[in-house]
């Protein structure tokens, strides 16, 4: 297990975030006691991640579960609905955060549950049982990349898919993590993932943790270190995948994947099933989040641009099927077609 | 004419540029007396841009000549090849560099100056000249750009190629401020061009100079926008171009042009004949700077990434020919094979 957390449940009934902000020059913690809270902290990227964020929001409904002050189940379901809306406002991009919600929201519905005792305790066993699996998921996601991984390996990772982004381990970043503990000789060059960073402070973070040799690049030197250095594949996580394999991600993602597709190398993108989204047919339905400009203009504090400059900031992009060599699931790894193979992962 | 300039010879013998690292919150200005300084400016960046670097080379040889303390030719020819070596050593991507070092030392060369005097006139004349041309060239490439460019165009242009990268005007922006000035609806989208961002802080302050609308976008966004948005070309400079059309250009060049490529995208490089290297062949012979990894952990004095984590920062990269779907110079258009058709412009 890591060192760090990037998300925890406190037993006093409250939620306890590391700020990915603040990494990695500072390390803050933030505990949060309210699920409109826990929303404003997803929407500013205090936590980010497509299954961190999902554990984000199942541990909001705990919140609101925990801290009502009703006496019936049915004003209590009332709140948690009111706080499940404002939780799936946050972010539009990552079917997670909705998946998380639904499944938290479907156990509060059982008719079973006749008190407010007993529908608190659902709800939080719910939330918790979502994050432990979603640590179990990412070990198997890793065990199931194994074999793609050559003995001696120099991978281009993407944005941040590690313990920051999950509950814990990591979806690409634990494929890495796991080839290297298994004695393979991986050297990962680490987009920095311009505008939030995510690779250059946080994969970059976690990799020296972990003692995993790595060079930070920009974004836009991946296809050079492809022709003139050579990279054995690519490893990307997910923020929603459609029924078809089309992969919403990081920005940068889609350029990455055409790069690597002229360069005949190998990209893969690692994904818990509860990423991908079996009612969106294709890529072209997935909302892409505009976040604002200041992202763009300015890094940290340091302003980039002249005054008044305009920018454009989409968060996400949508990496068309048929440049994805395999997704690697917690069932295991599925090949073209995905609309076949993710459906087969499904159903076992 | 832009209301400043990259780099000006002073009568009083000094070579003024605009420190370009201070852009755009500051606007700077340095006065250099000797061409060693001048050596240090281009390898610290305060000036960069292949044409302006090869007139800053020019300049700096102009120094040596003028402010010489000898009193024959010979020593003052072996004066000037010193600071030619000083000054070739200062970055090794961009041709034009020693394209005018060449260029002012053959002029030096001349039997028929006999006289100190007549040498250093001769010199100073020369660099004039180089740098006279290079603004006459750069209108011209934009003149012959013309057709090409859309009534309305969406433009993605890559690094700084403007006023600041060269004498005056520019090579690529110096396309699109003549599509603006001729009429056309022409909007922008400047990618940042990570590490040094000259495209969010140079390109950037020029369009809003020149009032042409853009916005700034992360690097890896290129293919999104293609995508989603729809983008009309993609024109950008040269540091050197191989006698097949291969390529050097700022990092991330590549993987704009091989996104086009797959988008559809026509992809224009724009680059006076002085930045074809027809002594180079292909792509694969040109050597590539390294620049110090704090280009990219750091941006000015913000530090992104964790102490100690190392970078890898290639300042360049090669798009090979064959995503290059014109030439433009200011003799034409060439257009592929362009061994063929960048022979026949530079015969003419």
């Amino acid at each position: 297990m890591s060192a760090f957390r990037s998300i925890e449940w406190l037993e006093s009934g409250a939620v306890r975030m590391l700020d990915q902000r603040r990494l990695p020059l500072e390390t803050v913690y933030h505990e949060y006691g309210a699920a409109v809270a826990v929303a404003d902290a997803i929407r500013a990227m205090v936590i980010r991640g497509a299954p961190a964020i999902g554990a984000a929001a199942a541990y909001g409904l705990a919140l609101t579960a925990v801290h009502t002050a009703v006496s019936d189940v049915v004003s209590l379901r009332a709140e948690l609905a009111d706080s499940a809306e404002r939780l799936r406002r946050s972010r539009p991009t990552a079917v997670n955060l909705f998946g998380a919600i639904d499944r938290v929201m479907a156990r509060a519905l059982d008719d079973a549950l006749a008190t407010v005792a007993a529908l608190q305790t659902a709800v939080l066993d719910e939330a918790r049982a979502i994050a432990a699996e979603d640590v179990q998921t990412n070990r198997q996601i890793g065990l199931n990349a194994l074999p793609l991984i050559p003995d001696t390996a120099t991978i281009i990772h993407h944005c941040n898919t590690g313990s920051l982004a999950t509950v814990d381990y990591g979806t690409a970043l634990g494929i890495i993590r796991t080839a290297h503990e298994q004695g393979k000789k991986v050297h990962v060059l680490v987009d920095e993932t311009r505008p939030r960073l995510q690779g250059g402070r946080l994969t970059a973070w976690e990799l020296q943790q972990q003692g995993i040799p790595f060079q930070v690049i920009a974004d836009g030197a991946s296809g050079h270190f492809m022709r003139r250095r050579g990279v054995d594949l690519c490893v990307v996580g997910a923020d929603r995948v459609a029924a078809n394999g089309d992969t919403a991600n990081k920005i940068g993602t889609y350029n990455l994947a055409v790069v690597a597709h002229e360069n005949k190398v190998p990209f893969y993108v690692a994904a818990p099933l509860t990423t991908i989204d079996f009612a969106t047919q294709t890529g072209d339905e997935i909302e892409i989040e505009e976040r604002p400009s200041r992202e763009i203009t300015h890094i940290r504090d340091c302003q980039i641009t002249p005054d008044g400059a305009e920018a454009a900031n989409p968060a996400f992009d949508v990496t068309p099927a048929g440049y994805i060599t395999a997704i690697i699931t917690e069932k295991g790894v599925a090949y073209p077609p995905f609309a076949e193979s993710l459906a087969r992962l499904r159903g076992e």
